[in-house]
């Protein structure tokens, strides 16, 4: 079993040890919910202050030139573009993940309309983020079609037939951390007749993806996850070159028109994909989500998302290995792929009966030590199928080998000492 | 004529004249474009530095618990609310005006369609804010709709006949500064059986807004112009609460659910406004955004709304007082409604021919000098009723008596001196 002194070892040895030090992190701390909320960069203070002292404060409404603000949409969009296998002017950043949908989703369904006014079905996981799934369900709603859930993987293949119009997936399972093939899914859904949109929220910076080599159609995703971006960060949004021009996408804001200071009446899709941006941005907010965007492309030097990627399978692997062997009979599963390829950049855990109600108690008790994760409470109808887990998140520009050896070791006392059985680590708070 | 000592005394009685102190102004400069930008807020850097540093640096996700970052949209808008005549829990801050736009526009169609299936006309102006514009054309095309745009306000009441389904209106034109009568508009289209929009983005902490008392059914509004909530700060939403729960807006993100935290797979709206609330919402500008409210607050103990609003019509009438005495002459003809209760908080002059085509570069002379206002290109095909116009912003929070005195001698001397002609100050940069 690998121990905490070969852990030190892989640290000393990590190319990307120095990347850490690009952020503010808290003290006694291990951060493993990089997938909730991103850490602070240590840039994005400095930044953001500019911006509210020097381009607000003493510029004001200059800054939309001289300090480049109508831009950053852009300008970020391009730095995200790096990471996700799409090239410059392809992506931009916009509002929230959920709206990209709504916008990505209604263009997807429209264009299908207009290939095959027949197929009239949209399908996506039971299991996919609740967001999607509402933004799915109110399209379907609007558009007379009909949207369906998949409860296994391997149902997915059997629905790409000459029914379906679009398949929506999110690469990397929220809960699960389960990855998807992409580029086979992408294929065998062209090889269907209809698109598909990847929702890259558990994607972009965890994980290489290559948007134009998969040839996917449409695909949004998260700033504020792996990118660092700060809570609530604007999301991004990507439509193929083939498909980005094709559709007036609804939310049609002026800043996605053509000429939007020209000030006319009358509607114009701007070029490409900026018809994607749809009122005015919120700036501070921006300004800190490319702070995080450059933590990820700080690692380019180093192999980029290849480099992550690897040192993040050996992370997450050690924490499998580890936790397996020091806590299995404690109660603890593996809830995630244990094939390597098929998962994210986070691992899920849960618990035996009769330990299994307790995970909302063993993460509060694991927070209370400096570990943090988080619970996601499962499908009550099927618990088997869909367990309450303990999930945590390993990113790699921040966490390091020792890190993994010391959650295990917490979490292994937080159990072997009943810690969980304390009142205080009940269940309350409106956020879980 | 009033001289700029009258100005000195007038600013000395000011009773709002400490309200000042609460902001960061740049040196040098008369600031006439809080209805474009609002300025910062010196409470602003060290609360976004707190969200920055503490809330989220140190805190993590904990802040959705400890920092009170879930509640944020409707503690931000329970305080947007006091200004704009509605209720605690009515308004609730959200994503941008567009976007809010589509949500409340949405929701009008809907209900008239429940309500009168076979009214499928909403009305709105040809000068509204274009965003409004398209998002209304978008909707339109969706649902089968016409939308109309009347080129004058004396054409409305005629628009409000039994085919009308939504009149929509922004309440101050932003190019004009002309301010609809909302109480009797509203009467008139419930009279004629349909349901009306008000878009208060030139009106919240600019003029006194009544919606409960106006009986308004659906309101929307930004954050950063008068409210001073920077840079793209996020806008507000209010449905009249007859109408928040007879509809499903179609934005239907996850933060909008009845339970966010259960994950379920089904939609089902929150209770009352927070269902228009979509996605994660942008922490950081979100938090700037409150402290913007907050100055407009502060005038509560001098007599709120209606001490700014009075102050308000002093400065506007003040600076067309001195403009028209001193640069009529030079061509300077007053474009905004000169009656003060049909006017919002700024002043639109055009200029006569042969300086009509002028107007940008007199814009651009007069920010050499310090006097920030904007330049609105007229309606080329008729110019006559839709002119070139220089606008000129008055916040009463900041703005004072020889400001206006010091602005209009600026104004005279870029005139006079045709400083204008000179190369640097012809057309350039994206945004106008």
């Amino acid at each position: 079993m690998t121990t905490r002194q070969d852990c030190d070892v892989l640290d000393q040895e990590d190319p990307l040890r120095e990347l850490k030090h690009q952020f503010d992190l808290p003290t006694g701390t291990i951060y493993l919910d990089g997938n909730s909320l991103g850490v602070l960069p240590r840039a994005t203070l400095g930044r953001v202050q500019e911006v509210i002292q020097k381009e607000w404060g003493q510029d004001l409404i200059k800054s939309w030139n001289t300090a480049g603000w109508i831009d950053l949409p852009s300008r970020i969009g391009d730095k995200i573009a790096r990471l996700v296998g799409a090239a410059p002017g392809e992506l931009i950043v916009a509002d929230s993940t959920s709206l990209n949908l709504y916008k990505v989703l209604s263009a997807a369904i429209g264009i299908s309309q207009q290939l095959s006014p027949e197929r009239k079905l949209m399908v996506s996981e039971r299991s996919n983020f609740p967001t999607d799934l509402y933004i799915a369900e109110s399209l379907a709603r609007q558009h007379g079609w009909t949207l369906k859930l998949v409860d296994h993987v391997d149902e997915i293949p059997a629905a790409l037939n000459a029914e379906l119009g679009v398949l929506m997936l999110t690469e990397v399972n929220y809960r699960t951390g389960y990855r998807h093939d992409m580029r086979a899914l992408t294929a065998a859904t062209h090889a269907a007749g209809a698109l598909v949109i990847w929702d890259l929220a558990h994607s972009a910076g965890a994980v290489p993806v290559d948007l134009k080599g998969a040839n996917a159609d449409f695909a949004i995703g998260c700033g504020y996850k792996y990118l660092n971006g700060g809570p609530g960060a604007p999301a991004f949004v990507w439509a193929h070159p083939r498909h980005a021009e094709r559709f007036w996408q609804p939310l049609s804001g002026w800043l996605g028109h053509a000429a939007p200071f020209q000030f006319t009446t009358d509607y114009q899709p701007a070029a490409g994909i900026k018809r994607y941006i749809c009122g005015t941005p919120a700036m501070l907010s921006l300004a800190a989500l490319e702070c995080g965007v450059d933590t990820v492309l700080a690692a380019e030097p180093f192999g980029g998302m290849a480099a992550l990627r690897k040192k993040s399978i050996a992370l997450t692997e050690l924490f499998i290995e580890l936790a397996e062997a020091r806590c299995a009979k404690l109660g603890v599963r593996l809830a995630s792929p244990r094939d390597e390829t098929k998962r994210g950049s986070q691992v899920c855990l849960s618990l035996d009966a009769p330990l299994h109600e307790a995970g909302y108690a063993v993460i509060q008790a694991l927070i209370a030590r400096g570990v943090i994760g988080d619970f996601r409470a499962g499908d009550p109808s099927r618990l088997a199928e869909v367990p309450h887990i303990l999930r945590f998140g390993f990113t790699p520009l921040y966490i390091g080998f020792t890190d993994v050896f010391d959650a295990v070791e917490h979490l292994h006392q937080v159990l072997s000492l009943k810690e969980w059985q304390r009142p205080e680590f009940q269940k309350q708070g409106a956020v879980t």
